[in-house]
């Protein structure tokens, strides 16, 4: 009996709506199957009567009407679009369609949260500037682009480790990230009870899921990274594809010849799957297999859609080893990477640092787009600088801002716990937050076409003195709302 | 009586070292005096036997060997320099004294401070790029320079309210902001007791003290901005100047012709200055008698070394209204003002904003330079989105570390309480550590000889699982001593 036909286990999760907000729908008419896509909104109601519609990632959890049962998992929305349609050359990808001129549902879904034309979204891509991660096996998941034309987006990792939490608590972790704005979510649990967490999330989940395979693969191997196998990697990559994650990181960039490279290094490898693939090719001294092996995890991923995120296993770990050759070796084997299992159908998007000085964030982009043929840059921060353990989470907003203007279509969120310990419930909102106004100053800056508005519909009540209309604009309102009455508790004092 | 003579009002400050710190002195020697200057310095002791000194804003207050009575006031270190020296062109400034050649003691104490060499600091400030607000009636303040070649600086706002708040309590927020690295303070007090409190602060401040002398002046006439004039504003200044403060925001370029370029702004005129003014000049339909007077406060504040800090009293509310014509009309007068200033043997750096999105920053900090011939820009933040009330010394962090790197060079700090109510001590505390994270991210990026050093050693104890040493180097101790403490308290696991 799994975690999730245990009906013992009681999942409570936060819902209703966001105080201040409801949740609306606009209906989008697709021509090519008939069908009417309701995509959902955030209505903010202002009190002049007006209001202001903003994107929203929180799923059925905050919509009245809807019953939730953790048990049986969110509507299956995607299901039918799945089922009614066949690949194209070989392949029944988001990349395929897009190349073949074909617009799909949920191209058509995208272009109405973002405000685009859905030819547009279906251009981006074709040409790989932007992938929609989405596996066919996640059919409960609410269509969603990452790319540099779009808005910046933001993920949040999650899941249990070997020393604290519970699958409930993760799963209130995962509507709790959603809530407050995640795009996608990383479950990253090691310990006991990976795959049960993991189905309980994706079935509850309305944003795409990411993980990094080899972390459960090395569980399976007593956590020894010399005895993992292609086999084993591979059988774990397939377990989870069934589950239905819709990208996953693959440290494929990490090559034997690049490992020494690292040795003059202030702060060495720093990134788990990076370490275990280094410890691997040097046990071995082989080639990595998941480098030898790339091929037949492109095909792997093509059958279910998944969306490779190669990640940056020699990232720097401070800011002293940014930009290094370790570094840029690897991006180049990535780029080299991209276009393979672009051949194959297969959707990409690179992983980034890390920790970099603001003087040289622009240049991580501008060679990441010139090597991976603009694939959608995926950053973790970075950190402008390393001397603020427990307000990481503001080190690396500096540079998520930076990098995300810069082009970075999708920012990883750092929680003030980073380097510290386990990030809490708390932990996760103040992340997701920070995380989005980063992605939306960077919003601004690259005059996304929806950004401005939500600015200077806060702006005008601020101005006014419409303290609840304020308060419920803002990214987190009870917090905003919280802090006022601290100093002026009275109700008149929010309404004169 | 006043409150500094009223025994009975118990001030408690906090004292003794940081974490994991001890304060130092560097004995740097001053060859035209003779005498021996003690250049305080944090000194982090590792468990590896060595140790880094840090920049030191703390004052007497953590050094163990000091004894603190609020009553009498820190130690007058300059008293002594200062007497012993006459004015050069008429101007016992730092301006006049670098223009003349002279490095003053404070000029060696600043270098010693910075790594840099005293020539430097003096030619800097003799070409007005750098200030050093030291006015000669605080003696008791540690020279600091500000100026974009330096180390870039942050300013903590305190001061009571009409509302909340006793001097007691601004008096250990005083201490609060400079032990956490606040390097000028403004005192904004108003409502009751603005003198007490103002002759306090100063009196035990070991950083200079900043005001808005416009906010005292119209409390003299019942708030009411149409009944101020030029005496009473006149008499305001020579009161706080003859009690010591070092520097003073000048709201003298809000022109009544600019008054009508805000009608159109989603946020019309925000700052307080600027209203006041704004609504004198309505009022009269004179032109500000802060402009009209402009040269006989030149020679006020020549008289005691007082530095202006001319105001925005324009500058944008909302990213919407960033780099308007009535923010840049504005500053063009503050360019010609800096001319009359400095004619005058005055020091001066401008004031700038405020709310600015990230692709609009580098022009604010070019601009201001070419109009204001590269006197030190002191920009409130900026906010690089409306979004977040609740956040924003985050979105505003995340402006700071932008527009330091493009050269400003003090950061006026933005608490979480910003447009919600008054902050607390540990608001104060959130605040300061916040900008000292961006000011060091532009510091880093500019390449300040000793920015690096500070990343790379905490980089390496994290690296080496020194976990004490990685909790003492940080900005904050405490804190991240704290979170690493919820996850894994075990004694044990701070050093494995």
């Amino acid at each position: 009996m799994t975690a999730l036909d245990d009906r013992s286990v009681q999942s409570t999760v936060t819902t209703g709506p966001i105080t201040g907000s409801e949740k609306v729908y606009h209906d989008v008419h697709d021509p090519d199957s008939g069908r009417t896509l309701r995509v959902p909104q955030r209505r903010v109601g202002l009190s002049n009567g007006s209001h202001l519609d903003l994107y929203d990632t929180s799923g059925p959890y905050t919509d009245t009407t809807a019953s939730i049962d953790v048990h049986t998992g969110i509507p299956a929305t995607r299901e039918d679009w799945i089922a009614g349609r066949g690949p194209v050359d070989g392949a029944s990808t988001q990349l395929a369609y897009a190349k073949a001129g074909v617009t799909t549902p949920e191209m058509r879904f995208i272009a109405a949260r973002e405000g685009m034309d859905p030819e547009f979204v279906r251009s981006e891509v074709a040409i790989g500037r932007a992938v929609i991660p989405a596996n066919r096996c996640h059919p409960e998941s609410e269509p969603m682009v990452i790319g540099k034309n779009f808005l910046v987006k933001v993920n949040a990792n999650i899941g249990n480790s070997a020393v604290t939490s519970s699958v409930p608590e993760e799963m209130e972790k995962m509507v709790w990230a959603t809530r407050w704005g995640a795009d996608t979510l990383m479950d990253l649990s090691t310990g006991k009870r990976i795959h049960e967490t993991r189905e309980r999330i994706i079935r509850n989940s309305p944003v795409p899921v990411g993980t990094v395979p080899i972390y459960q693969a090395v569980e399976k191997v007593d956590g020894d990274p010399a005895k993992l196998t292609w086999e084993i990697y591979r059988d774990t990559v397939i377990e989870q594809a069934e589950q239905g994650v819709d990208y996953m990181t693959v440290h494929a960039g990490v090559l034997l010849r690049y490992v020494p490279l690292t040795t003059e290094r202030v702060t060495g490898i720093v990134s788990r799957g990076g370490s275990i693939m280094a410890a691997w090719c040097l046990a071995h001294h082989e080639e990595s297999f998941l480098y030898t092996h790339f091929e037949e995890l492109c095909e792997i991923f093509r059958d279910y859609d998944i969306t490779f995120s190669l990640g940056d296993g020699l990232r720097p770990g401070s800011v002293a080893d940014a930009n290094d050759e370790a570094q840029f070796a690897e991006l180049r084997t990535l780029g080299e990477l991209t276009h393979i299992a672009r051949s194959h159908g297969v959707q990409v998007m690179i992983e980034g640092p890390g920790h970099v000085p603001l003087h040289k964030i622009a240049e991580n982009v501008r060679l990441e787009e010139e090597l991976c043929g603009e694939a959608p840059f995926y950053t973790l921060g970075p950190l402008a600088t390393d001397i603020a353990p427990g307000y990481d989470h503001i080190t690396s907003a500096i540079g998520a801002a930076q990098v995300a203007w810069s082009g970075t279509a999708m920012l990883c969120y750092v929680t003030p716990k980073e380097h510290l310990g386990l990030p809490n419930r708390d932990d996760v909102k103040t992340g997701v937050i920070t995380y989005k106004l980063a992605a939306h100053s960077a919003d601004l800056a690259k005059g996304h076409p929806r950004a401005q508005e939500w600015d200077d519909t806060l702006s005008r009540s601020r101005f006014e003195f419409r303290w609840q209309d304020q308060f419920h604009l803002a990214l987190d309102p009870d917090t905003a709302q919280a802090y006022h009455d601290e100093t002026l508790p009275a109700e008149g004092a929010k309404t004169a």
